[in-house]
């Protein structure tokens, strides 16, 4: 059977390995880059050369950075004592971008799965009981999402802290803002009933 | 307002430039890359740089190829007496995957558009009608796509060698094999009813 040059192919390979890119989105992705200006080809390869030398995990709350110590960690405004942890560095930027989180973050890396071998010490779990033992934190955010797997894992690091004065919240679940009532899934319905708060 | 490391935005960003990956898709892409093993970023990287560097048109049929012929034009078993006439270059593969089409190709790259300042000369029409003059095509099976656009280039294409004996063919138009027949939309029936053939 016919197939493509071999770089052609090539690329469409490493394209197709990208998450949600199928073989033939990668194709189009692939014949996108090929036709028309070369120098975008070069400009996301520089990107990805570039992104792959440059950026480390933040020595302090494993996001990513280009210093040891990323922006927010770094930040002499932002309130020590509140730490929001979070499942990936990705999680950090929905807090940001809308400004109400003026306290750091810790990147757990993942969630617990034992059947899959995440275990504490997989994740960053033991660096956060030692950052929580080192540090004068007064409150701990457990955004972490509502799969049962994030669900025990927030209950394993709540428990662990069973003795500790630091006091573990986690985000409120209920109706999105500006959603409609009747697209609105019966556990998101059943969670906002019970969490109702009064008026 | 926050934002990510600098080399992180610019993968964002070169990735958003692509098509059909917005900016949401393009950081969730950007973060999966720079999570776990970097070397996919190098892999990727690569296989663009080489593509960049190797991949040429051929000089035959101007579709892509790393020689200055490609493998269909210098097939030795391939019928020189018909010639396909696609769009893009990505239009080959699905006639090479079917089998059907023992010929050769012509990319005439793109179909001709007057008020976008697309003319004959900035396609490979003249290229295209050479070809015939000089070399025993017979067949000449135009298979454009069915927008106004590509319609009114395979007319202008068969009026320029009206009197030619090349014959001009273009692909059937009809119900695709396995639709049901209650999801086809009414220009594809209308087609199909008009081209209807004999049991």
């Amino acid at each position: 059977m016919y197939s493509s040059p071999p770089a052609l192919e090539k690329l469409v390979q490493e394209l197709s390995k990208l998450p949600s890119i199928g073989r033939k989105t990668a194709r189009r992705l692939a014949f996108h880059l090929v036709s028309g200006d070369r120098e975008k080809m070069g400009n996301l390869a520089d990107a990805l050369m570039e992104a792959k030398e440059k950026l480390v995990h933040c020595s302090c709350c494993y996001g990513f950075s280009e210093s040891e110590i990323c922006q927010i960690c770094a930040h002499s405004s932002r309130d020590r004592e509140i730490l929001c942890v979070v499942e990936r560095a990705s999680d950090i930027l929905p807090f940001e971008n809308s400004g109400i989180h003026k306290g750091l973050y810790f990147v757990l890396g993942g969630v617990l799965s034992p059947l899959d071998g995440i275990k504490p010490e997989t994740l960053h779990i033991p660096e956060l009981i030692a950052r929580i033992e080192h540090e004068s934190i007064k409150e701990l955010i457990l955004a972490l999402g509502s799969s049962p797997e994030a669900e025990s894992t927030a209950l394993y690091i709540d428990r662990i802290l069973a003795n500790s004065p630091v006091r573990r919240t986690r985000l409120a679940r209920g109706i999105p803002v500006g959603s409609d009532l009747e697209f609105i899934d019966d556990i998101t319905m059943l969670r906002a009933f019970e969490e109702r708060v009064k008026l």
